[in-house]
């Protein structure tokens, strides 16, 4: 078990108890957070990291991502909607191989620890390569299959999203005290049955597994769904029992009041993704209303293919500032709202104890350098996390007490290998 | 005269002829573009720069900004606008000297160099130091003097601000052939007079000069306007000649379709500001329909206090899918149309021969490192410049023929006096 030492940081750490610290001392031992203050803890660290001039502050959780998405970066970009899906993304999917699958996980994951995740929240494909990948690199995943089903005849013995959840659980939930957990999934309303809600509601409960489902990202979808049932994709799903456990709904988009009470009783968390939103024309999200109804929301990137990166520091600063300008209103949301969104919130709905500085969570932390000329000067360490700084800032990223990035050279990750299969394997599978 | 090639270059070059070139030439001779083609031009050069991975485009023209305000990055956020200003904006305003004005135009400048910037339109005071910062950090500027005016009565000859405008044309206008032009400027609507308006538009006619306004960017400056006037500002500032010469209007967000074709009729540029317009809960600008109009729309990042950073790459990112989102449609502006505004869009407005990689344009050039992680793969160079690239990514400027930053090193800037100064003078002396 490895013990380190922060020294002299400037600490933010999500606590109510002590949100801001200045020359501060943070200590991890193995895993986990065992001392936040201002006073050197006693005793002995394996290794000391000097601080100074930089902000420790929790590692992101981006909680809606598809991580191999990443090699479809700008891919059929400057198309409608249906004619991305149907001529470019679907038709590359359906060539991923375990082997190609494995390098963009890879990749995709570089580029979040490299700007500062520490946690995810994935849906996709191949979940056991994405699995392994995961456990090889270090940080924390929420991992899910994206269950589609189109049929009207739904055997959980032969459907494929049902073998697939069934493998992901026995092999890797709680894996590594946790490190990863199988959430079950429904991809969406549009894209399946209520068969199959009902059976993933049921699995999800015996289980002891969270829910992972996208909501209401276009109005097309969200109207087809009242059309067809009479109720809202919220509403209808909670009549399946999909909410009755820890749930994550991506995107939100066109959710109503009505919905947002469903999701504040039962627990459900919204993930708003604004990048993707906004690129992919879906609309804005109404997160200040969601708030203040009580719903919990947090922050996603989506796929780098609707983002088109993973720099969780962009949907942190447009979820800060996107809200005010819609609303006309500059105190619309703040930007402790949005950083709360980006860690802590994220934490909760993805059902772990992260996202806080402070004894006893995990120890997810990374380093911000403030020397930075576009964070320079401070008045305010939030405002400048928050509206100043990006990706390419973070100095350091720790996953469960594990340096895994530091000063640019990743630690688990083998990035000339990554790159070498991404490009002699990958993109010819995936683009011929 | 130094003469430069850049060799194996990717190239963007704004230019419809030839708007892409992989494994091209670019020949730069003094302050010019000399040759851009994929077979390499004759003759020795004093450098060459191979570009391998990188891709070559023109520097960003940052077309509304007030560089010094960086010294009040996140000062007073999370107070509402008119608290915002009048208890923290105003206040330091109030306590400029040149002094602190030199080391904060320095800072500013560096940040936006640093970010691919090599052209600007700065409206702010002590225009005279900022001119001298400009010159020394070697890149081109539109230098106006924010006109304010609250008084009745109006004598040119006295007036603070019409003297710092004949001060500014006579001792810098047309200074190093033209890399800093002197621009006339009104304030705003609100905070002027018409006996001010009429002046400054004769004085601009009579010295060739553009012109600089912000325009409609709050709904309440809009409406008392209207009230005030009977017309728009756009409109009542048309009654008085303020658009007769090249002139820019930052902001528009509440501009009306009557704005739009005045704007287009008189050559008016307007400066889309969207990270400040969200994050002052200003409003979302129209500019889609704008543009459709025929106004030529640009990009700036207005000053630090309401931005929080100059990375022109996050304004572009956000204008390219702000207005998808705010119109439910994915293809409202196309990633190609956000460079447009970045780069030959706003050396329009400024007047300027540049923002276009072509034989005879300024030699305004940036090299941007396509082997970052968040800018691989690449599906389309387009995209992943507008989506996916931050200023961060930026490995080379060039104003002018000269190299003025390279590999986080700045040529033309002493950054260490720059920062020993804004810390040691300038802060204190502007927040005591």
């Amino acid at each position: 078990m490895t013990s380190l030492l922060f020294t002299h940081a400037t600490v933010v750490t999500m606590d109510p108890a002590q949100p801001l610290l200045q020359d501060a001392y943070v200590s991890v031992d193995g895993p986990k957070i065992t001392f936040v203050g201002t006073a050197r803890p006693f005793g002995d660290y394996d290794r000391e990291i000097d601080c100074t001039g930089k902000v420790l502050m929790p590692g992101f959780v981006n909680a809606h991502t598809h991580v191999p998405m990443v090699a479809m970066r700008g891919y059929g970009d400057g198309n409608d909607l249906q004619d991305w899906l149907n001529h470019y993304i679907f038709p590359v999917e359906a060539r991923w191989d375990d082997r190609a699958a494995a390098c963009c996980a890879d990749l995709g994951l570089a580029e979040m620890i490299a700007s500062g995740v520490t946690c995810i929240a994935d849906m996709y494909m191949r979940t056991g390569v994405i699995a392994q990948r995961v456990a090889a690199a270090g940080i924390s995943a929420n991992l899910s299959v994206g269950g589609v089903l189109f049929s009207d005849t739904f055997d959980p013995g032969t459907d494929h999203d049902c073998i697939a959840l069934r493998e992901l659980t026995e092999q890797w939930h709680g894996y590594d005290d946790g490190r990863i957990l199988a959430d079950a999934s429904i991809h969406a309303e549009y894209t399946s049955r209520p068969a199959m809600w009902d059976w993933t509601a049921a699995y999800a409960r015996d289980h002891g597994l969270g829910m992972h489902v996208h909501i209401s990202e276009t109005r097309s979808e969200h109207e087809a769904c009242i059309a067809r049932h009479g109720r809202t994709p919220i509403q209808v799903l909670d009549d399946h029992g999909v909410w009755d456990g820890r749930a994550i709904a991506a995107h939100c988009v066109w959710t109503t009041p009505e919905d947002w009470a469903v999701m504040a009783a039962k627990g459900v968390s919204a993930v708003h993704n604004p990048m993707s939103n906004l690129k992919l024309g879906s609309g804005i999200a109404p997160i200040p209303a969601m708030r203040k109804a009580g719903v919990n929301v947090c922050l996603g990137t989506d796929g780098v293919s609707s983002n088109n990166c993973t720099d969780l520091f962009g949907d942190m600063k447009l979820a800060a500032i996107l809200h005010n300008g819609a609303n006309c209103d500059p105190l619309a949301l703040l930007p402790g709202d949005a950083l709360s969104m980006a860690t802590v919130n994220g934490a909760k709905a993805l059902g772990r104890h992260t996202g806080v500085v402070a004894n006893g969570y995990a120890a997810d932390l990374i380093l911000v350098d403030f020397s930075r000329l576009n964070l320079t000067p401070c008045h305010s360490v939030i405002s400048n996390l928050v509206y100043a700084a990006h990706g390419c800032d973070v100095v350091m990223n720790m996953a469960r007490g594990k340096v895994i990035y530091e000063n640019g050279e990743f630690l688990t990750l083998d990035l000339d290998r990554i790159r070498r299969e991404v490009e002699g394997y990958a993109l010819p599978k995936l683009f011929g």
